[in-house]
C-alpha cells in the first residue's frame, strides 16, 4: 500500500513511519520536512502535495495544530489556530484528497479525548476535534468508489509524557494501542466511525 | 431577566421572541435587522453589539448560516461559510460576551441532528454542530461568575416543511419542544450540555 502519513514529523508520526514502513510505501510529510514539505493551513499547499505525491491508497493524519491556553483572554485570532490548522487542515486534506486517492482507498484523521473529556486550557483543541468526528461521519456517506474515512481519537498518548500534568487521571493511549487504531481504520472496513482507544 | 436572542428574526427566532416578550426583556438582533443589526461572523461587530445591548442574563443564539450543497465540488471557501458563521460566529458570541453578561448569566447555542446524524450535502453543518458541541462542554469548565452554556439540539422543527425532505423518516421537532428546550438551558441549571430534542 502507498500511505501519505502528514504530521511524520511528530511524536504520533514517527512511531507510525516506523511501523508501517516495514510493509508499505511511505510518503512523509510536514511542513517543516519530510518528502513533501506541506503546509495544511493552505488549500494551495495541500492540492500541490496530492500532485507531487501520485495516486495513494490511504492517508493518515496526526497533524492538528491547535491553541492552549488561558480562556479569558482567548480571542478569535488564537482560536483560528484550531480551526484553519487541526479542523480546516484535515477537512481540506479529504476534500481536496478525495480527487486524487485510488478507489476503495481511505483517510484517516486525528481528534483525541478532549472532544468529550475537556480540559483547562484545550477548548480550542476540544472544538477542532467535535467539527473532525461530526465531519467524519457525514462525509463517510458522501465519498464515492469505497473511500472510507475515519478518526482516530486517543487519550494522552504514553510518549508524551510532558502532556501528562494537563491531564490528571487519564489513562495514557500506549504507542501500540495507537497504531492498531490506525490499522483498524487503514486496513479494516469500517467508515464514518471515531475509533476511541482508552488504554 | 433580559435575554439577546440572536437570530431573532428567522423561523426560530421569532418563536421564541413571541415566547419569551410575555415575561422578559428581549433584545432582538440579526444581520438585517431587529433591535441591534449585528454579523456574528465579525468579531468587532459581536463587540459592537455587546456595547450597545449592555448588561444582559442570557443569550440565545438561533443563527448559524453554513453552506448545504453537493459534496464533490464542496471547497475551503464554502467549507468556511460555517466555520465563519454556526462556528466562529456562535463562539466569538460567548468569548467576547463572558466579557459582559451578568454574573449567574447563561449562554445558548443551536447545533442539530446532524452532529450525529449526517444527511446528504450537509457536511458542513454537521462539523459546525460537532465544534460548538464540544465547545460548550469545554466551555462550562472555564467560564467563571456561575455563568453557564448549553447547546439545543433540534432535529428538523415543525416551522421549516421546506427542509423535510432533506431529512427522510426523521420526526420533526414541535415548536413547543424547541421552546421547552431553550427553557432548560435559560432557566435550569444545568451546564456544559447539549440538549437533544426528539419530538
Ligand atoms: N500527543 C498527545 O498526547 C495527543 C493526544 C491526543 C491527541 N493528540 C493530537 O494528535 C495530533 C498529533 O500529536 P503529536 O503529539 O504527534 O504532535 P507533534 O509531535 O507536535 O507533531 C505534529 C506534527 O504535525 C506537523 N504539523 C504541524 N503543523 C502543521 C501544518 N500546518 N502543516 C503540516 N504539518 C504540520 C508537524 O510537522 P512540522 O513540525 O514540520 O510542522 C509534526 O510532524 C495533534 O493534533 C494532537 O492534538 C495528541
Ligand atoms: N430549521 C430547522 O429545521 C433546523 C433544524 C435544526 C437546526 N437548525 C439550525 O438552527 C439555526 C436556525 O434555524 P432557522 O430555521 O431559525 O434559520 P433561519 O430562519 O434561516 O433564521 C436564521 C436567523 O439567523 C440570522 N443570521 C443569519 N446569518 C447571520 C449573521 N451572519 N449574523 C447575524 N445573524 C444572522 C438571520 O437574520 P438575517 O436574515 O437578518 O441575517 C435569522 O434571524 C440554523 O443554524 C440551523 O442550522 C435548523
Amino acid at each position: 500500500m502507498k500511505i501519505i502519513i502528514v504530521g511524520a514529523s511528530g511524536t504520533m508520526g514517527r512511531y507510525l513511519v516506523n511501523v508501517f514502513e516495514k510493509e508499505h510505501e511511505i510518503v512523509k510529510v510536514s511542513s517543516k520536512g519530510g518528502d513533501i514539505p506541506t503546509d495544511i493551513t493552505s488549500p494551495s499547499s495541500i492540492e500541490d502535495m496530492y500532485k507531487q505525491a501520485g495516486a495513494f491508497d490511504a492517508l493518515i493524519c496526526t497533524a492538528g495544530p491547535t491553541f492552549v491556553g488561558p480562556w479569558k483572554k482567548m480571542s478569535d485570532a488564537e482560536f483560528r489556530k484550531g480551526m484553519d490548522g487541526k479542523l480546516m487542515g484535515q477537512i481540506n486534506l479529504v476534500l481536496i484528497g478525495q480527487h486524487y486517492i485510488n478507489p476503495g482507498g481511505s483517510f484517516t484523521l486525528i481528534t483525541g479525548a478532549l472532544t468529550h473529556e475537556p480540559q483547562r486550557h484545550f477548548a480550542n483543541a476540544s472544538a477542532a476535534n467535535g467539527a473532525v468526528e461530526a465531519f467524519v461521519r457525514a462525509a463517510a456517506i458522501e465519498l464515492g468508489n469505497g473511500i472510507r474515512i475515519n478518526a482516530v481519537s486517543p487519550t494522552v498518548i504514553e510518549d508524551s509524557p510532558q502532556y501528562f500534568p494537563f491531564f490528571p487521571g487519564e489513562m495514557p493511549t500506549t504507542m501500540k494501542a495507537l497504531e492498531l487504531g490506525f490499522c483498524k481504520s487503514v486496513f479494516g472496513v469500517r467508515t464514518g466511525q471515531v475509533i476511541a482507544l482508552s488504554h
